[in-house]
């Protein structure tokens, strides 16, 4: 008995593709007790385990240590809202949101996993970030006990810290991505097979790991390196010219300072 | 002494990365003869298997089936032109020279490993692109024979793609890291742990194996997402303002066209 009640009590609100993963992660966890999950409606059941408690009547909601609210981001306001008076700890699993869009007179915090979810794929989650936030300090040991049965990937990030790392992410992932499809409308055109481009694509983001992207830097701009940067610009046209000309000039400033 | 004289005869001229790296793949097939090695000074030599040949005197140079000329850009002519007559095949490894650089009576080709090299760090040469070109058609044949003991994957890239690759390595690779390198900054500035962001760099450049990078796109650009945007884009000053821009445009054109 003093085993059961050491494990963590959460009740798991939503059924989106990051509460299908988070239930199958929990439902792994010896330590993690998954009591019940919530929902409006059954749309989307079929992808949890059916052992697992399921209630459409917010009335119904059990008590919990945790209970995690994995909605749209503009629906966690309400969803929240909505939850019975509880001693646990409220949180959202939004990258996007602050800690303060929950509205709920209990303690409030975040627990986000950084990383884009297919319902049909399944997920290491220990390859998965975690970024966990709490209103009041002596949460966070409850919520770093949560995340680590999760995976070894655990940061505390603040709501600021959040927002700017939704940018950041923009960078690395978004921008990172049209990039690739960029290369490949230029093979499209002159008939060359992308495949020859995906071993440096994947070399380029392993580097990563060891490397500073700063010091990772290669190319013409890098090298500043203008008989290749002009011949390119030349042969370039509309929006790709745009992007090489702000990116050589964002890669010079980075190297050569602006007043190159 | 059949099977001696159906291998085939190579010569490699320069020392460095490229040659370095071509020397130890093409010392593992038992399909190559490494005949020798020539470069006009012992620069590098530690690099090498000092089981090869090795001559600085360009008199010295031995008949063989194809001579692979591995120096910089702009040394390929100076020393194609150096070579002695020979009935075997001269090909240079540059991706961004075309083959008519090579100033040689003889037959031409072009065998450009696509990939970044570094002399210290071991390659598995069997994930690296060979990119092939020959004047006459005939030696094409021999090319890929040589290329087949290399790596699997092999390509045939005429002067014109090698040189529209060559500018869509620089978005796949260049301005793919300088995206990472953006990031980074923005984790550096709000004191955000830059690993945070490394699994969802590895994961955007692994989706890329299996899904076209048109697919792949996330984020608020391709959703369309005006709040999102303009609050990322106040948020931002300077060249990562610009770079937004211009990108989110770019992948609005793209999924919405020009007229949005």
């Amino acid at each position: 008995f003093i085993y059961l009640r050491s494990m963590i009590r959460v009740i798991l609100i939503g059924a989106g593709n990051v509460a299908v993963h988070l239930a199958r992660a929990m439902k792994r966890s010896d330590e993690i007790n998954l009591v019940q999950r919530y929902n409006r409606s059954t749309n989307g059941n079929e992808y949890f385990d059916p052992e697992i408690p399921f209630v459409t009547n917010p009335a119904n909601i059990k008590e919990a240590d945790v209970y995690v609210i994995s909605v749209k981001d503009d629906a966690i306001a309400a969803v929240s809202d909505q939850l019975p008076e509880t001693k646990g700890l409220v949180v959202h699993t939004s990258g996007s949101m602050p800690m303060n869009v929950l509205k709920t007179p209990s303690r409030k915090g975040v627990f986000y996993p950084l990383q884009s979810f297919s319902k049909d794929k399944e997920i290491d989650f220990s390859q998965i970030p975690l970024c966990l936030e709490a209103e009041f300090t002596s949460d966070m040991p409850l919520l770093k006990k949560l995340a680590d049965q999760l995976t070894p990937k655990v940061y505390e990030i603040n709501s600021l810290q959040r927002e700017k790392l939704h940018i950041a992410a923009v960078f690395a992932n978004n921008f990172s991505n049209h990039m690739f499809y960029q290369a490949q409308e230029i093979c499209r055109k002159y008939e060359i097979d992308f495949s020859v481009l995906k071993p440096l694509i994947r070399e380029t983001a392993a580097k990563i790991a060891t490397m500073d992207p700063k010091e990772a830097q290669t190319g013409p701009a890098r090298r500043n390196d203008e008989k290749v940067l002009s011949k390119h610009i030349n042969d370039l046209e509309g929006i790709q010219k745009e992007i090489y000309r702000i990116l050589t000039k964002s890669i010079k400033e980075t190297y050569y300072g602006k007043k190159l």
